[in-house]
């Protein structure tokens, strides 16, 4: 934790600040250790002070260390804004419009707020191994749910009650959905954000079933699509293109790789399979902390890749009407190439009644 | 839903706005119906555009009604601004510093943004009755797990273990937590926000349970305190004194009653009675859509309570290394006094084994 800071400390110097307000919680939490609901850290070469209120002064004690804790009472903002001098920096992307302006008026006149959004995300970007291993956790946990689900079978129970099913399992063993599971049978597919609802799952269709967990802090987050018997010709090729475009993907995952390449690598295996108008999203993002972080990997995202970030690679084909495939690995970034795909569950072509 | 859109329109016009733009996700959904995870609605005299993209397609057709839909491609928030006009409120309690600019650099130069926060909240805070039939019945779940908890016994159990009961049967019944429920035994009791931990709950304490549940979209709150037999003379006192406190707060409760005199009908009670020192928190809150919403009663609150407010009255008494009290109503503000106190679990001191 004190390492994070001071890489945090190193990038603040090298942005001409003097500090860092870092007030949104998951950032906090990474940089400081504290999990409660209110704190900010004001982070710099020669700063390191924690900041909360009452409630949390013995849990602050417990979970930070490496800091000057202070306790703010009375008004919070302008508790923080006493602490403030020279140049400070302070997440743009996070704070609002109210919170900034009051910040600056309390601040003296010695101080000056510098938009500065995006710097602890930058850090949470590359993972430490500890972060990598609890990653892997909750992927094996989705996927030892993948294997019940299909023990279980899904024709003739409705899509929401196998949601149910994977949310109630995740949570018998301490762990929360990162997000709230998709299982879209059929035409349902077409939408790649479909609710889980009371459509019943019939034969020969294809269900796809998107989830992942938080376990211990750390987010997975896996896709698989299943068939419940013979399929048509299209929804069988849809499969086949996905499956190798998912495969190009994976092969694009390089430290140095720029994200636009890697979503090309998969994207232009689609178009050139004919299907390119049905793959309208991105093709994948890191997973950490937060089920959806950086880097992007998107057809316009510059991001660059690097060793020990770790990403989903998900692309899928949705013909609206009629069916929806997607298939989605959480991979590792290695030194080169993936050092390790942390999803475990087969991608041929699996048929379960 | 209509008749929510006139009447922020109203308040628009009254603020010298052509429009307000709504982008906080529940403000969104109390104003338009949306509850997807991505969308905005302009909204003024002239004005009723909802703005979302290609995933919400189909839920904003079965969820918006009364206003023109835009599905945005390309940029969110370019696509927004396009549609900019005139003097356009938004919500700077909410967006970003970083979206609020990109807001202004995408605007025609004949919009001008204007700072607009609470506009929605203000409105939501007077609920309509079927509004507060929803909360009334999130409320009965809750008192209802407050009978299982009592009937199963206290002691010998970790506060994590009755945390996680109470969350499992409200789930059982299509519930979730409103918020993490709060059981803290003996010492951790000082503790207002203290998490459930693996402290067994022993004989002779108090034991503060704070929970509610959101039911159908909305929400409840309540806290009780038991004893697991007979106490020392200060913890029953403790007790005592809470309960009156509870009970002047309440009597305190009056469409016209100034936010901070009702806190002060309670403080000044436990002032009175010398635990001034141990009451570090405010009276209470409104309840809705959210657990946490406006009016604040609160010592520095110039809210003014009205008829048809959802709010709670929740003194306590903190003691550092002794133990702790909270007693906690939902009540519903009346034409005069209290309409319905929502909360029906005794208050009478409670021993349970």
């Amino acid at each position: 934790m004190a390492d994070r800071a001071d890489r945090l400390s190193d990038l603040v110097a090298e942005a001409g600040l003097d500090s860092l307000l870092v007030a949104e919680l998951t950032n906090l939490r990474y940089i400081s250790g504290f999990a409660g609901s209110n704190g900010a850290c004001l982070i710099g070469p020669d700063t390191r002070t924690f900041f909360t209120d009452f409630r949390y002064t013995e849990r602050a004690a417990e979970e930070v260390e490496g800091f000057e804790v202070e306790i703010v009472s009375g008004d919070w903002l302008a508790g923080l804004a006493g602490f403030f001098e020279g140049k400070v920096g302070f997440e743009d992307d996070h704070l609002t419009v109210r919170t900034a302006l009051k910040l600056e008026d309390s601040a003296s006149e010695s101080a000056e707020l510098i938009h500065s959004g995006g710097l602890v995300e930058s850090l949470r970007r590359v993972k430490e191994p500890g972060e990598i291993e609890r990653i892997a956790t909750a992927a094996e946990l989705t996927d030892s749910l993948y294997h019940e689900v299909m023990e279980r079978g899904l024709t003739d129970r409705t899509e929401a009650e196998i949601g149910a099913f994977v949310v109630a399992r995740m949570r018998e063993v301490g762990g929360e959905p990162s997000f709230p599971p998709i299982v879209a049978s059929g035409p349902n597919g077409a939408s790649p954000h479909a609710e889980p609802g009371p459509r019943v799952v019939g034969k020969r269709e294809l269900v796809t079933i998107d989830m992942g967990a938080t376990l211990d802090g750390y987010c997975s987050d896996c896709t698989r699509t299943f068939a419940t018997g013979m399929l048509e010709a299209m929804a069988n090729e849809s499969y086949e293109v996905t499956l190798a475009a998912n495969e190009a993907g994976l092969k694009a995952v390089q430290p140095g790789a720029v994200a636009s390449d890697v979503d090309a690598a998969a994207r232009d295996l689609i178009e050139d399979a004919g299907y390119g108008e049905y793959f309208g999203h991105g093709l994948g993002h890191g997973v950490g902390l937060e089920v959806h972080e950086g880097p992007r990997l998107g057809a316009r995202s510059k991001d660059v890749l690097a060793t020990m970030e770790v990403v989903t690679v998900e692309p899928g084909i949705y013909i609206s009407g009629f069916t929806g495939v997607r298939i989605e690995d959480l991979v590792v970034v290695g030194e080169e190439g993936i050092a390790r795909n942390l999803s475990s569950v087969s991608k041929a072509l699996t048929y379960i009644d």
